[in-house]
């Protein structure tokens, strides 16, 4: 099976009745191919369609190869000052926008990110496009908060083994003169949904996106009591042509994550070395040598 | 202290400037007394008002009594066909319309309420105010859900103790066509919030309402996925006159509710009774003899 | 050109691919064909995707026919105690139900229409299935106004030539004991629009849903000054299957608006009965003799 | 009487109980004194409280002197680097974010302004916070469009006299690559709403701010088949931190507004040169010599 859903290239050939795009455009594409026609495609939320296939989930391949076929309106022409790899990024920028878009982050929103990884930054980045008064990314990883720092997220906590919940959460309280506004899950961490919870304001809102197949420890009352809203984010849907624009105004800066660059030849090579965790985006290029 | 908080009388003083409400007249009262200053207040969620004073919430105590003051603006008159019990009963309603609000119930919904007790019951009859197209109690008590039936509810499930939580809902959705859209979580009981979260359709929502002090199992992979809403419904705001009104109109019928009556001089006993489970709504006249 | 887009039928084929329909089955078909890849399809707002497809709008042909294609997505099992009749009601239902979700028509609201022929009808059966206190109907034609009673408004109101704007709102206030809610304007009359801002209340809203391709006097400091949202509402998306539970339930009678029956055979002099205005829904059967 | 609702100032004095206040702090002020009881107040919308008070609105008195009482809860604390004449465009800047949100401008609109008066400039200002991708005014007066262009306006379009309304959205199209996503109406003009209509995008959403007390042409089919919500902003509510706080972070520079200064004794000079329309802001300083 084919890997990859982080995708942009050229068109080479549009079906019939295609005519925003044409052959030789450079395009990024949303991985998903909905079925269009059930109630949650016809009510604007494809992202979370029954049957849809979407890149690199089985059984649908994906995009590490030279060629492949996809709908024509999920692919979306990049700007001229937009390169490819940025076009790529784009997808997990999208998984950003949508939690915070979940999340109903707003213009001076306290915004906390727990997880520093690729999607704590993708979301700190969409977090700040959207008008964020401050990003605070949690960590267990003193590399990644300072990475994160480097990318523009204002403030950054380092989470320790020994510290209680509640102790963390005073010394993020501390630090960011308030309770965030809005919280975005993105570790899958057993710990971190509960500490979001504890951490997020009254009335506030929190996003997941952070996978963990496991029950995780939950403290409802604490949600009822402050009636925080607690919504799934699952992928995205309907972002591709707002980011592409703000990553060509410049109001997002991916370019900083993209730290490694293979060719399709390597692609075990990349694999191996984005295993490593050395790198944050390892890009592989696809065209023929 | 004094308890006291699901409360109706008659208005024997008003202050000055009051115009909306006279000596003699019959009201039901929000038994919230909020700040009205802060950020929350401002933005319409007094029931999350950090420094709310609440009747029989210590330091403030309740209304099981002859006299007692109370705002005016959250005094509302009963309309004259809502007696005085019903009247008391506009409180735990008011708790089932604002999560059924909270979870945003509408008209054709499938709706599932966990917990058969006063507030599931509440939930209930607000949600077939609302064009709930079903409504589904569970519970482990089969009394319980029989009563529910007896007042409106079109589905009951009796929950089984050896059950897998997988196979509940497999009888859930087989009883009910589908599954849920709309989960209302009333009982607090430690198993309920990922009943409630594994029944709850694909981008459906969940309130939750039962408090439990726990830490509770939740999966969260599952509310990901199916990117559900998740959200804290913790009292109620302006519910008041639509309740009223809907009592008045007949649209929700809470006298099958109110099971047993009380003087004011049998406290102990009405709280006795009360405790043994035995009544649902027990009420306690307050007026001289 | 064939007319006819309030239609309910048989199956006689389904394409492949098709599982929730089968030859025999009886559906009732929202008439849009949209493109389902424009951002507006991809928004849940197929209603007013530019490249649109709709039953007897040219270039497409209606449904007054024995056999027509429709997707399958678009055609929805009638439930067995729905008649055809109340099936190709669905439509203007839906325009009634669509109409009341973008006015954001709720529990316990007063609820004014103005124009009381089918549309005024069908927001009035709508808004009550909604959980609305009351509905009031205006029209300057006292038949229809009683006919709107009959059917279930719970107030008429009969607009006279030579009444000042303000003393018609005035008299409307008085007689519903409150300015309305929630607003929708079916009629189109030229001074509709005006009276409608006017008569809704302090921070409530209107849809407008009446055409007229002239330019209407709006009184815009009064919609500004009381903040009221005027939102247009073109046809309907995401209606039928709410709709045919809720006549399958017996929340919406729409049998009374069903005043005559004619064979395919006759369809021109069902239209001149219908244009004659004696009639509200005039129903022509498109089976073979 | 005494004028000035756009203020700033020092606090001398405050109440018992108040305690995010003390005496020597520079604040900004919100000019609503609303009731806090009423419906619109306890659900969030103290704007359009029917009991108001508003600095300078008879019969209250303004803000044009050396002291005056104001409720502590609408008195903002001004960051350290944002001086009181930013803090007097609080207000105006505030008209702007409330009738941004109004509209529900967002992430990557294309937004229009009509009318590139203060409250143009201010809105154009907040949808750029908001992240707006592009933000045009249109004015009939070159110079207000040259300024406008000056503080950030990415486009700007000269209405001209003779030209039709279809020929003058045209040319916005054709400037802008696509139809406003969200418009703001400024001007009051009566023009200025029809233009506003017919320009705003399919599906779009359209703020009316500027007042005209005449009824004003509206193509209402227009709004109808695009379904455009079109919505009434007054004033503004819940706006002065988060301005505050972009105004100290740099994200909304108002400066360039603040175009001459007086002196309290010099008032009269102040309110003719700024009728003279010479200038943008005019300044007061109400401190003692």
């Amino acid at each position: 099976m084919l890997l990859g859903h982080e995708v942009s290239g050229v068109v080479s050939e549009v079906g019939e009745g295609v005519t925003h795009l044409k052959p030789g455009d450079r395009v990024a594409v949303d991985p998903h191919v909905p079925c269009r026609t059930c109630d949650l495609c016809k009510t604007g939320r494809y992202n979370i369609c029954p049957k849809v296939s979407f890149l690199a989930t089985p059984p649908a391949d994906g995009a590490l190869t030279r060629f492949f076929v996809h709908p024509a309106d999920f692919s979306f022409k990049l700007a001229e000052n937009v390169n490819f790899e940025e076009g790529a990024c784009v997808e997990p920028l999208s998984v950003g926008l949508h939690s915070c878009r979940r999340a109903r982050v707003g213009l001076g929103h306290v915004v906390l990110a727990t997880g520093a990884g690729p999607i704590g930054l993708c979301v700190m980045l969409c977090a700040k496009a959207l008008g964020a008064k401050s990003v605070c990314l949690t960590d267990i990883d003193q590399k990644r908060l300072d990475f994160a720092k480097s990318m523009g997220a204002t403030h950054t906590l380092l989470l320790k083994k020994d510290e209680s919940e509640a102790d963390a959460v005073a010394r993020l309280v501390e630090m960011l003169g308030d309770y965030p506004d809005r919280t975005i899950e993105c570790s899958g961490a057993p710990s971190a949904l509960s500490f979001a919870v504890n951490a997020t304001k009254l009335g506030g809102a929190l996003a997941m996106v952070g996978l963990n197949s496991a029950a995780l420890p939950f403290p409802a009352a604490e949600a009822i009591l402050k009636e925080i809203d607690i919504v799934g984010s699952c992928r995205y849907a309907n972002t591709w042509p707002t980011i592409i624009d703000m990553i060509s105004m410049g109001r997002i800066n991916v370019k900083p994550m993209i730290t490694h660059h293979y060719k399709l030849e390597e692609t075990i090579q990349a694999f191996n070395f984005a295993k490593s965790g050395q790198g944050v985006k390892v890009m592989i290029d696809c065209t023929r040598g």
